[in-house]
C-alpha cells in the first residue's frame, strides 16, 4: 500500500489512530501502576507485534493470548513472557507448548483433570513442570470451576509432577452485560474477591498460588483495585468499539480502530449500501444490546443489516448519502475485526505512519 | 501440516469432504446443462483456486466474484473469465479493472449513474470499453435498480463510450427467509420473471442485453428453468451449509465442509465448551431462523453461544461430552468460514489428499 493519507486508502480499510492507541496503552499501564497489579494484556484485540511492544514499553511484563499457535507467533518474535488464559488441552498442545517453553516463559490455563492430565504427561516425560493457572468460574458459565470446586481440582492437579499450580484466574465477560458502567464496576468487585477469597483457600491447603489473575475491559480498572488481585489483563481497552462505549467503559473519543468504506449504492432514498459487510465487520452483535453492526462516525444513521460485503444503512430522516462518499466505521467488536484483515493502518492525524500485519490473524489452533 | 488422516489434525481445522464437493460441483452442472443456461459460480463460497477449476472442469465458462481484489488473485491464477456481481464505485477500482482486462474478460455489476461514471471516465481515456450488467432489485432490497427504473438508468449507461451495457443480473436472498425448499422455488420463479422481463424492455429500447443472470444457491435449480434466464451464479452449493439444510436446498449428505472442534473443557453436567468460537464459525446466524452457531455432526445438542475462541454446548439430555473429544460442526455459513481460514484440508474418506490455500480469502477491496 502506498497511501500517506486515509483519503487515499482503497475501501475498505482498516485504520488505528496512533495519538488515541498511546492514550489507551498509557492510561490502563498507569491504573495497573497506582493499583499496583502487573498489567498483561490480552493480544487478542490486535493480534499486531507493534502494539504488543507498545504495550510492553508502557510497563506490561508480558502478554496474554488465548491459544498455542498466536503463542508461538509471538514467542517468535521475541515475546517471552505470555499467559494464554484458555484451557489448553491434548498431547499435541502439550508438546508446542514443550516447544514453546524452551524460548520463553509460558503459563497456560486449566479448568480439569483430564485436561490437566494431557499437558501432565509430555512436560514430565521431559522432566520440565508447566506453570498453570486455575481458572474459576465466577458467573460467566462459560469455561473454569466453580468456586466450591476449586480446592479438590487443585488437590488433583498439584500431585502432577508436570504442572506447577502458579495462580488462579477469572473473566468476567458477564460485564457485557451490564448497563452502564456502575453496573460493570460491580461486576468487577464481585469477581476480584471471588478470586481472592478462592487464592486464599488453596493457600490455606499449601498451594503456592502467586497469581491472581483477573479482568476484561469494562471491570479492569474497578477489579485492579481489589485488594489480592495481582495482575489484570484487559484486552479491548486498546482500541475500544462500539460495544466498549455502549456498556460505557470508554467514550466515543477513546476508540481508536474504524474501518473506512465506501457507499457503493444508494438506491432508495431511506437505504444506502457500504462495500463494508460481514467479511469486513463481522456479524458480532452489538453489546449489551443489539443496535445494528457499527457507528457510523458523525451520523445518526445506522447500519442495519449486513451481509458479507455489503452493509445496509437504514437512511436517518434528515441524512443522506451519495455514491461515492467515504465514511468510518465504528465496529461493534474490535477483537474479531483485527481477525478478519491482514494489514491495519497506523495513522496520526490523518497521514498514515506504519502498516501492520495483524501477525497473529487467524492462528486458531 | 503432515497430518495424513482427519483424526490427526490439530484443532480447530476446516475439511472438506471431496466425494461430497464433487458430487455437488457436477450435480449443478448438469442441471445447468439440462436447463440451457450457463452456470457461473460465485467464487466467494470457497475462495480456494483449486475449487475453481474443478467447477471450470465441470463446464462454468467462468467465475463470479464479488470484489476488484478477488478478481486480481484469480486472473493472477489464469482464470480468463470473471464476472464481479457487485456495484463497482470509484477511480481506483477503475484503474485496477483496467488492468484486469488486459489479462481476462471481466465484466462488473452497476446499479447507478454516479457509479457508472467513475468507471467510464478510466475506460474512456483509455479508448477501451468496460462489460457491466444493470443489477435489478426483484425483491431483496439491497443493492439494484427496481424494475421500473431499469429503463432510464440503463439510457444513461447506454450513453457512456466506455462502458458496454451486455446484461441484466439479479440475486434473491429473500429465499433465505424461504421456509421450504417450495418456497424459495417460488421466489426463484419471481426472480427469474422479474430479470427477463426488465431483459425484454430493455431490448425493445435498443439495448443489446445478451445475458440475464439470476441466481442463489436456494433459487438456481428452479431459477435455470425460466425461460429467458441465460446464466445463474449459485455460491454455496459447492459446500452446502447448515443454513442451506434448514431452507431445504439441500439435505446433511450434500454438506462437504465441516470443522473439526476439541472440547476443551466440561464445566457442568449441560455444558461443554469446543475450542471452535466466532473466529473460527463466525458469528453468522442460522438461515432461515435463529438455531444455535452450527449443528453438531451426529448429535442433538447445539452449540447455544460464541465467543471468539469459545463455542458453548447447551448439552442436551442423555448426551454427554468428555475434554479431549473430537467433534464436526456444520458451520451455519459456510462462506464466512472460508473467509476465517488460510487452509483447507481437502479428505477423502477420512484421509486427507490436499491442502488448500484459500487464496482470496480477505481480499476485501
Amino acid at each position: 500500500v502506498t497511501a500517506k493519507s486515509i483519503e487515499d486508502l482503497p475501501t475498505p480499510a482498516v485504520v488505528v489512530d496512533l495519538d488515541v492507541l498511546e492514550r489507551n496503552i498509557r492510561s490502563m499501564a498507569e491504573r495497573a501502576l497506582e493499583s499496583g497489579v502487573r498489567l498483561r494484556p490480552h493480544a487478542k484485540t490486535h493480534k499486531v507485534l507493534e502494539v504488543g511492544r507498545k504495550q510492553l514499553a508502557a510497563g506490561a511484563p508480558g502478554l496474554t493470548l488465548a491459544k498455542t499457535g498466536e503463542a508461538e507467533i509471538f514467542a517468535a518474535a521475541g515475546f517471552t513472557d505470555l499467559f494464554l488464559a484458555y484451557p489448553i488441552v491434548g498431547e499435541e498442545k502439550a508438546r508446542r507448548l514443550l516447544a514453546l517453553s524452551d524460548r520463553c516463559d509460558i503459563a497456560v490455563g486449566v479448568d480439569s483433570i483430564d485436561g490437566a492430565l494431557s499437558l501432565d504427561r509430555a512436560f514430565r516425560a521431559a522432566s520440565r513442570r508447566l506453570g498453570v493457572l486455575l481458572e474459576i468460574d465466577c458467573g460467566l458459565q462459560r469455561t473454569g470451576v466453580l468456586p466450591s470446586e476449586a480446592l479438590s481440582v487443585a488437590a488433583r492437579i498439584g500431585e502432577l509432577p508436570g504442572l506447577r499450580l502458579c495462580g488462579v484466574f477469572t473473566h468476567a465477560g458477564q460485564a457485557y452485560l451490564a448497563e452502564n458502567a456502575q453496573a460493570a464496576a460491580a461486576v468487577a468487585r464481585t469477581e476480584g474477591d471471588a478470586a481472592v477469597q478462592v487464592a486464599e483457600r488453596l493457600r490455606e491447603a499449601g498451594h503456592a498460588i502467586g497469581e491472581v489473575s483477573v479482568g476484561s475491559t469494562p471491570t479492569a480498572r474497578e477489579g485492579m483495585r481489589v485488594a489480592g488481585v495481582t495482575e489484570c489483563r484487559p484486552g479491548t481497552y486498546v482500541y475500544n468499539d462500539a460495544s466498549q462505549v455502549s456498556i460505557g467503559s470508554c467514550s466515543p473519543e477513546d476508540c481508536a480502530l474504524t474501518i473506512i468504506a465506501t457507499v457503493v449504492s444508494v438506491p432508495a432514498r431511506d437505504r444506502a449500501v457500504l462495500d463494508a459487510g460481514s467479511k469486513t465487520l463481522s456479524s458480532d452483535p452489538l453489546w449489551p444490546k443489539p443496535g445494528g453492526h457499527g457507528f457510523l462516525v458523525g451520523r445518526v444513521s445506522r447500519i442495519a443489516r449486513l451481509n458479507e460485503e455489503h452493509g445496509v444503512i437504514a437512511v436517518a430522516p434528515g441524512e443522506s448519502f451519495r455514491v461515492g462518499e467515504r465514511v468510518a466505521v465504528l465496529p461493534n467488536h474490535a477483537c474479531i475485526v483485527s481477525n478478519l484483515h491482514d494489514q491495519i493502518h497506523a495513522a496520526r492525524q490523518g497521514r498514515i505512519e506504519e502498516v501492520w500485519t495483524v501477525a497473529a490473524r487467524g492462528a486458531v489452533t
